[in-house]
């Protein structure tokens, strides 16, 4: 069995809760948190951040659920110094310093470390990479959605006025068809998504004034074709408070100079943080079987043989899924 | 540059030829052939198949591409006796026994052998890995087409009266969506695919007859809801001689037991030989790098770290792909 930590309990943590609970080859030693333990609700054993550092027998990987903003960008290097470690940092122009800080800290200890998973980066960054290297001569789309934007509904909620709000972001269906069809058509911003915003307003709250600094923020919706619905509080969590998200990788590009092609990979996910968490269990069964065969360092998705990831035996896996 | 030698010219091996000279970083050694060279219809150098073991200073990994039937279950053992390999090998019941002949032969010689590459077996059944990883508790679906299917219109051909037939597998839109929305349903072999035919027979030949045996033809035919189509030689060259493909690999399932998610990878393909042999090149890439890191063996899709397959550096590929 596998005895597996777990940094951090918000959403992501329960996500792999679950997945790790449900395992047939893991063992879930507890989550540790720097919160008051008595706060957490869960059966699972609670600890306090603290403790971990005197748990390091007892934990084969601990897998990081904190945030990528403040919390994994010190909170990896400094676990992957005692702890075999798997997060799922994803602010995508910060992963090559993130992963050489890492790495440093993982190759001095003798652990492994795998950093940016989960499904974006992770799973979508898998499809990106399969699909250039097979098909080299193409063109890559990233559509997101429709899915809650944690980010873009945290904006909405601190424009005054607001009380709550939910964002999503919804793919452009007929550009995504243009895309499917081999057009490898050049497409703005605004072309491919549009968002769509939830909001619970203060009573007597001007609702114009907030519509327009919603629809004009910069980069978060002014390059967009934005909607925005004011609703009451019970409709937000009657109809809004679903995680749902996912998305799809499309490439399209051409063999022999002239047999187009198209290879596409889409996820469509109820609950993006039970999923993610998922995808985290999983990589922390790599991390093991790597470190248990020598190696250190830190790795990312790209550099992990798939066979890694499954509980089942490699021949059977062959026998089953080849 | 790799120097990488093309064994069998058919469809596929035209398509290997046409990745490997687009390959910034390949050099194409030549094609060996059990053929009279000189019917050779290509650019390229050209030798025959008896020449290619006095060439093993000069080939760094030897892309087979042979047929499953016949050819591959001796000439990739033979080959991976002195060469880094490749091969396609397709039948997936009889995978496991060829892992073992050509694994035995690759450790004796110290060399690399990637079996089973393509996109069924190879892409679909990475898909189906990391889908399974992610989301262990779900269910998988693999649907094939629209596209033609080789063996089905061989089938056809043998029937008395057919002169030449095209036959396309045709997967079923309906239960593609069902599968889709998450129902994941129990679907048989006729609610999953349809099969359509175009046959061109000969001059006063029993259509009612050719039809009939067709639809009852057992396994081929005989569990599917199959339309034939009689047409002119002319109508066959014209617009059934492609050789699109494609599918879809759709896992559905939950987590925490209560989610539902659906991950779908799919391809769709103007030129099936032209898209295998692309991937078949890529995974000649990993072949030799492994052999350079001091492996040897027989190794599957699910073996390999997918950094191996790209030309560009690890540094770039991760600031740009992941």
């Amino acid at each position: 069995m596998l005895n597996i930590g777990i940094v951090g309990y918000g959403n992501l943590g329960r996500g792999v809760e679950a997945a790790v609970k449900s395992a047939p080859d893991m063992n879930l030693v507890g989550m540790f948190t720097r919160r008051n333990t008595d706060d957490i609700k869960s059966e699972s054993p609670c600890f306090s951040y603290d403790d971990l550092q005197n748990m390091k027998d007892q934990i084969d990987v601990a897998i990081l659920c904190g945030g990528s903003a403040t919390d994994l960008p010190l909170m990896t290097p400094e676990i992957a110094a005692n702890f075999n470690v798997v997060d799922s940092f994803d602010t995508h122009a910060n992963i090559p310093d993130h992963l050489r800080t890492v790495d440093a800290a993982a190759k001095a200890s003798g652990k492994i470390a795998i950093i940016s998973t989960g499904w974006d980066p992770g799973l979508f960054s898998l499809a990106r990479l399969y699909a250039n290297a097979v098909l080299p001569d193409g063109t890559d789309y990233t559509f997101w959605g429709k899915g809650i934007s944690q980010g873009h509904s945290d904006a909405i909620r601190r424009i005054e006025g607001v009380i709550d709000a939910r964002q999503y972001t919804i793919p452009v269906q007929s550009a995504m068809e243009r895309v499917r069809s081999g057009e490898s058509p050049s497409l703005t911003t605004r072309e491919k998504h549009t968002r769509e915003c939830f909001v619970v307003a203060e009573e007597g709250a001007d609702l114009d004034r907030i519509e327009s600094e919603i629809r004009n923020m910069p980069n978060y919706f002014s390059d967009y074709d934005t909607t925005v619905n004011f609703i009451s509080a019970e409709e937000l969590a009657e109809n809004h408070s679903g995680m749902l998200h996912g998305g799809s990788v499309i490439r399209s590009g051409v063999t022999a100079g002239r047999y187009n092609n198209t290879i596409e990979f889409s996820l469509k996910l109820d609950s993006n943080p039970f999923f993610t968490g998922s995808v985290l269990a999983s990589f922390a069964r790599a991390a093991y079987r790597l470190n248990a065969a020598g190696e250190c360092g830190c790795k990312t998705v790209f550099d992990i043989p798939p066979i890694l990831l499954m509980a089942e035996n490699r021949e059977d896996v062959i026998a089953h899924m080849l």
